[in-house]
């Protein structure tokens, strides 16, 4: 049976091949002739452009600096797979950003999106692959990399295309069409996850070290440390609210994490993977309302409860949804991105809702309805959408073609790197 | 006796929800209407502070960077002791800025200090808080969490007083008053090692490992690299003079570090530990001046002398200071802050002594005196403060009421966080 | 016979201080006046200064972060180098800048080069030293302290030389005589350890552990994330086109480091030695082009490009060309910077000449000849400078006056750091 993928294993390296040959073309056919946006004019109009693209550049490479290096470690949790959680979050990623900025451009070839500069559709593409990101937590260990590649790419698209739909039919603005990726990932990876066969339960190698946990601490720290920049993209340019509101949302969110480690284990003592998940939950919560609201106290409120359902969630989930539905979430995407992804959009609802009835003494009720058919339009649409095609997307990469991993070999950086060690192990 | 602090744990959240729901109903009263810096007028406005924003953020980002991500794998010397070096220097941070930026809030409205952004508000506050970190390094291992954070906010609240007496009664401009951090920070530190009881001598839990010193040297090397931000926030916006003087310091200090590393050690090899204070020195050392000397030879002989310092004093300071006081310094921070800063302020009196001598020809002497009493007055005033403050809050500290930990139980991390692995040690 | 450079070991610090002393004197010398580029007379005039020192700063400290933490860390392959490695690397980079800058200084000094402002300055030493830090991965493990600091300085000053010959000589504009920086670096690093003695084959300390190419993934996806820093300091300041083409040029490379590993090594398993050196070879080999190409599939074949020659090239290299010439090339520099950049400036070339044939519809043959003279003539000057010197500087290394180290010592830190620690290793 382990023989399945192995014998497969000789012709991954054609599927990259191919994969990267159709990139390649499409970017020929999208970007034919030069960009233009180096031809400035005059001194007078190059000054605005310059902090422009000087604040454009910093947050493109901070959040490309969060999803391939505070990713890749964020997920070295397992013993023994620490080369593939590394490694093949940077191959997803790659590939994930050439992918959406493909579809992007055809969207704009169908005039169903309007152009924008090359660059902003590149950091634009660097946040939607946190979906993949994190749906490659949720079956982080349990996919081969084919299988890898094929969710990315599939995820890649469809997120593009339901971001298309909030857009088109939700008339919900470009940015705003971004901050469902949390969501999105999360939901899209769990209905992944649950076609894939559970590990047996006398396995250890999906178990951590204190090294393992130190190196997800430190991708950890790093994807903690760029979230405002990554809140700030999805609203519009050098927006201080948002900067502010997420930092304290997050500052909110740490404290808590550590309140609530120690208040669910059994003798008060911290535990590390909940510090992990919970510190980044307040981050995921306030992207949805990081620019609206304009009290901090708000923003950290809302961190503090993206902590709570994290933590919660975490036990719950654990104990009583994930064995009742087979489900094995691996580094715990339901609750570090899902839950408080919910949390913050219903959230949403609720601040816009109030903000709009004071400012219209809540006489304008019709409104109101059409602002909460809109926000609840695209949450309702991302989520069903992220389960059903997860779910399909899972049932696919369960077929023969595509060569499952026996559950025996899962966890296990060995069964994908050659390891030319002395002494093997983490 | 180890169970003093065990019974007590349990009570650990409920202590840092109380101090989260002050701070949140702080936040509340204290920033209660909308920012309105968004509110720009017209495009040859906004110009000016979008290049403005941009800089403030990005300085903010690595300070943010810095002192989290940097100081906290910095802190990962002991062997055993790496999840609470970053975990407890994370909570700790984040709980110092929003009790710092409320402190600030609150002079505002007493009218001690005049109003500012909440972005450079919270630039400061992140600067602030690397007072908590490095007298968290002097006490590393031998303090319970309570401890920690009752240390933490004592100590951001009275560095806040402190730099109020400098800038009200001293008229120290209010960004010269930050300078002080490292100075304040490590007395303040020393001072409450000094009431904490010491090690027993066999302890074998508060050496290194090799992998621990590499962890502590990628913390050290982020540190180094984001210092010439820090210390071009201690000046005014965008000042290239204080990136090039901090940074040709620093360099120079690496330099002097290896050299004095050698030249100290038995058979002229190098010493880990001795790299990690030294390289840092320089950047203590130049912070102080790093605005006012226009050439960068000074710069770097401060960097070399405070290397120079740095290696001497761990030598001294451990063999004959230490000893004679009972004091134990973890992870050193008196002679890579504390010792360095001296120097610096030293520097400084010279500096401006010597530059206002030669501009008015040494005529003036009263404003020369003048200036010398403004100077000295501060730092005076500063560590006398941080070591007075220090010891009466590390007296606090080991009342009954804060349960201390007992000396076996020291330097290690499995009294504080759930190990789930199944092999423990680090 | 270990015993030489052991008794040598006493005078490397005077070694050091000597250096840092000349240095400084140097610096005293070279800036003996106050800059004045922070003397701004108007708002006016100060908006374009602003942003323009903004995006230097970030640019400067992205490239720094880049070549002290990044290459430190992507050079951690060897099981028991982890602290030389870092160490080491760090110790050069910061002599290496000093050195540069002064170079420089006294270039202007001369008058055969324009003067700048200091951080520009300070800005391009910091991308020259990139060649010290490839060179010290060719020889890494095998020269003392003493080697690598006769090496870095003569290493900069003669790229310094061989930029200045390229700029008066062949009129090559100042920032690209940068771009040949991976070339020199590569090509002197090999030609210095050419000179070296082989070790012993039996030897297994140069072999690496799952855990130091982890760090060494860590340096790497480093050095990736901030390359598009790198290369758009080799064109102009805020050239968005080099960011965009160096980024899909490095996605590209990062992907078909993926599928050539898989194709080349025997059971379709990826190796680690493999993602690192191709990922990084995209970067090296668009370096060259990276302004140009107006196209993003251009850049993106040139990746591809890249990572074909440094994966291919490691084979055919190993196998044939390193056992013939009795090279040892610890870290692969040869394949990851030295054939990239070889394919890269013949890249330039054909890119240039059918820019320019299309342009003047091929009429202009004297222009064309020019250009071609001009393009190979700085690589030809470039490359053969970087192996005749790098052989005299390999043969003054290996004389008597300099210690080497013997075989038997190595690649082993313990040779250079005390190990105050109980358990050795790694």
């Amino acid at each position: 049976m382990p023989s399945r993928y192995l014998s497969f294993r000789c012709s991954v390296p054609w599927l990259i091949l191919l994969l990267q040959a159709l990139l390649l073309i499409g970017f020929f056919f999208c970007f034919p002739d030069a960009d233009d946006h180096d031809a400035v004019v005059s001194v007078e109009e190059v000054r605005l452009p310059i902090a422009r693209s000087v604040a454009e550049f910093q947050e493109f490479q901070d959040v490309s600096h969060m999803v391939i290096f505070g990713f890749g470690f964020f997920l070295v949790v397992l013993r023994r797979y620490g080369f593939s959680s590394t490694g093949f979050n940077f191959l997803l990623m790659v590939l994930g950003v050439q992918c959406s900025v493909l579809v992007e451009c055809l969207f704009v070839f169908l005039r169903v999106q309007h152009s924008e500069g090359l660059m902003e559709s590149l950091a634009k593409a660097v946040v939607s692959v946190t979906a993949v990101a994190i749906s490659t937590g949720a079956v982080l260990g349990k996919a081969n990399p084919v299988q890898l590649i094929v969710m990315s790419l599939v995820e890649t698209i469809i997120f593009c295309v339901s971001r298309c739909i909030n857009r088109t039919f939700l008339k919900v603005p470009d940015e705003h069409t971004l901050r469902h990726v949390h969501l999105f990932g999360a939901y899209f990876g769990l209905a992944v996850t649950f076609c894939f066969p559970e590990p047996p339960p006398g396995l250890d190698k999906n178990r951590s070290t204190p090294k393992s946990d130190l190196f997800s601490m430190l991708g950890t720290v790093f994807v903690w440390v760029f979230w405002p920049s990554f809140n700030s993209i999805l609203v519009y340019l050098g927006n201080q609210t948002a900067v502010l509101n997420t930092y304290f949302a997050l500052a909110v969110s740490a404290v808590a994490a550590f309140m609530l480690s120690a208040l669910t284990s059994k003798d008060g003592k911290f535990r590390m993977t909940h510090i992990h998940s919970a510190v980044l939950a307040g981050g995921v919560t306030v992207s949805y309302t990081a620019d609206i609201n304009q009290h901090p106290w708000i923003a950290m409120i809302l961190g503090l409860l993206g902590s709570v359902i994290a933590i919660l969630g975490s036990h719950c989930l654990q104990r009583c949804f994930n064995p009742a539905f087979k489900l094995q979430d691996t580094s715990g995407v339901h609750f570090t991105f899902g839950l408080p992804a919910v949390l913050g959009a219903v959230a949403t609802v609720v601040i816009r809702v109030v903000e709009l009835g004071i400012n219209t003494r809540w006489n304008d009720l019709s409104r109101l309805g059409y602002l909460i058919f809109d926000e609840a339009g695209a949450f309702c649409q991302t989520i069903s959408t992220a389960l059903i095609t997860g779910l399909i997307t899972g049932l696919i990469l369960n077929t023969k073609l595509l060569k499952t991993v026996h559950v025996s070999k899962y966890f296990d950086d060995q069964f994908y790197w050659e390891f030319p060690h002395l002494s093997v192990g983490f």
